[in-house]
């Protein structure tokens, strides 16, 4: 018994997201041209031994208890 | 005319992964059970004016000459 989830942690809308911004100058740059933005998001593949609606909710938890900051981000989870 | 391409950059088999492996501990000493692996993941978002087999070439462009590191990580390039 066993589930991977795939936890996805970007920013809430409105927050400047300055690695996104920084990666597109630097895209610049380079010389790519035409790119309208840049968001940068977090991930995260957890290997755990429960399944199911028991694997969300110890997601769920992981996120509002330590890999996510709830003021300027936003968390779904996505079992595979 | 425009794209959204998804770009998932994570680090190579075999190559050892800090940041998952604190991860892992952090939730551990949290205390979170079942646990069997944490792997990091980085990922872009990014909006292009181009589309199709132009966009992933321009995506594949980005992840050699700055995105990814291709000694250590491989990535992926997914158009929404």
């Amino acid at each position: 018994m066993m589930a991977v989830a795939e936890i996805k942690i970007e920013l809430k809308k409105g927050v400047t997201d300055p690695e996104g911004q920084n990666t597109k100058k630097a895209l610049e740059l380079l010389g790519f041209k035409g790119i309208r933005s840049v968001r940068s998001i977090k991930f995260f593949e957890i290997e755990l031994e429960s399944e199911g609606d028991e694997a969300v909710l110890a997601c769920k938890e992981m996120c509002r208890k330590l890999l996510a900051n709830p003021v300027i981000q936003r968390y779904s989870i996505h079992l595979k």
